[in-house]
C-alpha cells in the first residue's frame, strides 16, 4: 500500500471513530470511502465496531461488494449498501450507514426529517424513506442481498440521506469530511426538529435557504474547522487510531532489511 | 475453583460492569448466570452495585436461592428472581434484574414495550407485565419471597423480558452475552419507541421480522462484535474487574509452596 | 476539632460532591448536617460550589444561621433554609437545597411529584409546594430572611421534601446518607414520572407501598450499597475531597512539635 | 501586548472553552470581548472552534469588524454580529453567538423563551426574535453583511439576548463573566421551560422578580462562585488554554536577550 493510500485509510479510521464518538454510530453501523484512484473499488473495515476500527482493519472491495483479496476475517453483512450506492451514484465518494438515536424515532414513526436550521441544510432537502416491506416483505431488516442494496440506492436517488423504516439511515457525501459533517449535523437537525414539533409549529428552510446554506458547509473552511474540533475531542479521550499499521511496520522492516518492498503500487495491500 | 470457573466468574463480573457502564443498571439491580456444569446452581454477586463487582464477590446458589456455602457477606434480597426463573425455565442460562431509566416510564404508565427496530427484535415480541399488587397487594415492591419470585417467573412465561409495574424489568438469555445484548438493546428500543409515540404513529415489527432479526442477533458474530465494543469502552474508563482474584492468589501461593491446592474440583470456591 | 468531627466534616464534603457528581446540584445549591454533639448547631460549607467543597470549607452555625466564629469568608445567602428547618424539625439531621434539572419542570409547572416506583418511595408521599409569592410577593426568589426560611419550613411540615415554585427543592433526612439517597432517587422519580405522564396514565404508589418501601431504603444495608457506588464513581473521576485538611495538618505539626494541640474538645475549629 | 491584555485574552480563551464545555457552543459559535482601553475595538478568536481557542488565536478588530493588523489566518465569517452590537450598544462589553441545543427548538418553533426560574432571570425578560427573512429574504442564514449585523443589533435592542429564527442566539453582557453566566443559565431556563410546557401550565417570573433576581446574579460573589465551578470542571478535563502564549514566549526571549520588547503599549500584538 502506498503512503497516500495508508493516509487515506488512516483518515477513514478517524472518520469511523469520530462518528462513534459524536454519537452517530454505536456497536453497529459502518463507514466507507471510494478508492481515490479506482472508482470501481471502495474501502471499508472488516466487521468491527466503528469506534475500534484501525487502519489495518480496512479492506478493499469491488462494486459487487466482494473483497479484492480473499478475506481471512469476518466482513460486514450489509456491505451491499455501499457497493450498490457507489454503482448508482458516480458522484458519491463516501457512505455511512447508521442507527443514530436522533433519527431512529423518525424511522419508526415515519415522520419526515426536513432541514430546520442552517447547519441542518447540510443534509439537503427532506430525506426520502425506504421500507424493506415494500419490495421484500418480511425480512430480518438488514440490507444483505444485492437486490436490497440496489432498491435502497434507488430510494436514495439524488438525495444525500435516505431513512430506512424500522432500521436507520444511510448518508452519502462527495468527500469523507463532507459525509462526517452531514451525518453529524443531520442528527442535530433531527433532535431539534423533534423538540420543535412538540413545542408547537415549525417551518422548514426554503429551497433557496437550503441551497445557499449547503454551499457554505461544502467549503473546506467550514469542514476543516469542524474536523479539527472532532479530531481534538477524539484525541483528548485517547480515541485516535494507531498511526503505524501492521502493514507499515512490515514495510519498514523490509526497507531496513533492504529486501524489496512487497506491494508498492498504490493498488492494494 | 477451576480455571474454567474462574474465567466464568470473571466474565460474569464483566457483564455486571458492562450493564452498569451502558446505563442499564445503577446502584441497584443484579446479574446472574447458571452454573455451566450443574443446572441446579447459579452464580450471583454478593450484595454490591454491579459496577463494582469483582470475581471474588461472586457466590454460588442453589435454585432455592440459598448460598451453597454459609455466607459471611450481605446477599441480594431479591435473589429469588434468579432462582425461581432458573427453576421454571431450563433453557435460561443468564438473568438480569434492572431499573433502567429507559424502561421505567413504561413500568409506571403500563404502556407495552414492543420491538420497533431491527436490534429491538432481540427482546422478542411484546414484553408481558407483572404487577405485585395482583397477587400480593401492598408490598415494599421488592421480589423477596419465593412465592413472589415464582409469580414473576410465571408472568415471564416463555418471553425474554418481563416488565414489573412501578419497579423495573427482568431479562433472560440463553447465554450471558445474549443477555447483555438483549438488556442493552431493549433499552434502546424503549427509548426510540417512547420518542416515536410522541412524534406520531408507529407500527411494531411483524412476527416474521422479529423471528428473522432475532436469529441474526443470536449469532456469535453479532454478539462478539458488540462484546468487543462494550468491553473496550469499559476498559478505556478503567472499569474492568481485577483479573487475579483473592482465591486465585491463594492458589498461586499454594502452587508456589508446593502444598496441595485446596479446591480444584470445579465445583465451588 | 476532634478526629470524629474531622471525619464528620469529611463525610459532609463527600456528600456535597456526590450530589454534584450525580447531577442533583450544579454551581449553586448547598448541603448541611446537624452537629452530632450539639443539636443547636449545624455544619455547612462557606459559599462555594458543592462539587468543590473541601473539609476546610466547612463552618459551624447556630440555628439562627449565624457563624459560631466570625467568618473571614463569603457565606451562602440562603443558609436560613437550614437553620429554620433544624429549629422546627428536631428529627432532621441533614438538609439539601438544590435546583436539579429533574425537578425544575415541576417547580415551574406546579405539577405535583408523587412516588411512582419503589426507590422513589424514599421521598415519602407527594411533596408539598411552597410559593414565595404567597407571603412575600415579588422577591429575588432566594430564601434569605429568617421569616422566609421559617415559612418554607412550615410548608415542609412533616414531609421529606418541599418544592419551591420557580426555584428548586429542599430535601431533609434523618442522616446524611439518607439525605443523599433521597435527594438522588427523588430526582430519578421526577424524571420517570415526567416521561410516564407523556406516555399516558400513571398511578402512584399506595400509602402502604410507600411506607413499606421507605422502610427498606432506611436500612443501613441499602444505604451502604448506594454510598459505596457513589463514592467509587466520584473517586474514579478524581472527585474526592482532600483527606488531610489544613487544620489537621496544623494539628499534626503541633503533635510533632509536642506543643499542646489547640482545639481538642470536639466543639469547634 | 501588555501583561494586562495578555491576561485579558487568556480570560477570553477560558470563556470560549467554558461555553463549549458546558454545552452552549459546539464546533461553531464565537465569543468576543470589547477592548478594555479602547471602546472602538474588540477581541475575537481567528476562525476556530471555541473549545480549542488559545490566547494566541485572539485578534483585535475595529467596530467595522475589520482586523486591526492584516490577518494571516481565516476569520469568522459572522464577526459583524459582534461589531454591529458593540456599535449600537455602548454598555455591552462581551458578546456570544451560539446554537445551543437548549435554545434551537425555540428558534425553530418560534415559541418565546421567558424566564421561569430564579437563575433564568439572568437573561432578563422575554428574548426578542430576529428573522433573516424579514429584511433579507432567502439567505444562507449566516449574518455576514454589515446590514445583516445591524439589523440583528436593532432586534436585540435593549435586551440581553436575541433569538435568531432557524439559526441560534446572540447573548450580550456588561462583562465577560456576566456573559458566560447569562449564556449558560438562559440555556438551563430554555430546557426547563420546554419540559414545563409539556407537563402543563407555567407562569413566568414577574417583572419585579426578574429585576430583583437579576440584580443578585450581577453581583461579583455569584459570578465568582460560578466561575470557580466552571473553570475547575474545565481544568479537571484538561481543557484549560495554554498559559504561555507564543507572543509571551517571544517577549520572554526578548527580555532574556536584553533586546527591546516589541509591542509593550497595551494596544495590539
Amino acid at each position: 500500500m502506498s503512503d497516500t493510500l495508508a493516509d487515506f485509510c488512516y483518515e477513514l479510521a478517524v472518520a469511523n471513530r469520530i462518528l462513534a464518538h459524536e454519537g452517530v454510530i454505536d456497536a453497529f453501523g459502518h463507514v466507507s470511502v471510494r478508492h481515490p484512484d479506482d472508482p470501481g473499488r471502495y474501502f471499508l473495515s472488516r466487521s468491527r465496531s466503528p469506534e475500534l476500527v484501525e487502519p489495518d482493519d480496512i479492506l478493499e472491495f469491488d462494486l459487487e461488494s466482494q473483497p479484492v483479496k480473499p478475506p481471512t476475517v469476518q466482513l460486514y453483512a450489509e456491505r451491499v449498501i455501499h457497493g450498490e450506492i457507489y454503482k448508482m451514484r458516480p458522484d458519491v465518494v463516501a457512505v455511512c450507514h447508521h442507527h443514530a438515536p436522533a433519527i431512529m424515532p423518525f424511522c419508526i414513526s415515519g415522520d419526515p426529517i426536513v432541514p430546520v436550521f442552517h447547519l441542518g441544510a447540510s443534509m439537503g432537502a427532506v430525506a426520502p424513506f425506504w421500507d424493506s416491506r415494500d419490495e421484500f416483505g418480511d425480512t430480518n431488516l438488514l440490507v444483505v442481498k444485492p437486490a436490497e442494496g440496489a432498491s435502497l440506492a434507488r430510494a436514495l436517488g439524488k438525495h444525500s440521506m435516505v431513512l430506512m423504516r424500522r432500521h436507520g439511515a444511510t448518508v452519502v457525501g462527495t468527500s469523507l469530511r463532507e459525509l462526517v459533517f452531514r451525518a453529524t449535523y443531520s442528527c442535530d437537525n433531527a433532535r431539534y426538529l423533534s423538540e420543535a414539533m412538540r413545542l408547537g409549529n415549525f417551518c422548514p428552510l426554503t429551497p433557496g435557504e437550503i441551497e445557499m446554506a449547503q454551499a457554505i458547509y461544502q467549503l473546506p473552511t467550514a469542514q476543516s474547522r469542524a474536523w479539527e474540533y472532532w479530531t481534538t475531542r477524539l484525541a483528548k479521550c485517547g480515541g485516535m487510531p494507531s498511526r503505524t499499521s501492521a502493514v507499515a511496520k512490515e514495510e519498514a522492516a523490509a526497507k531496513l532489511a533492504k529486501k524489496p518492498v512487497k506491494s508498492k503500487g498504490g493498488k492494494r495491500e
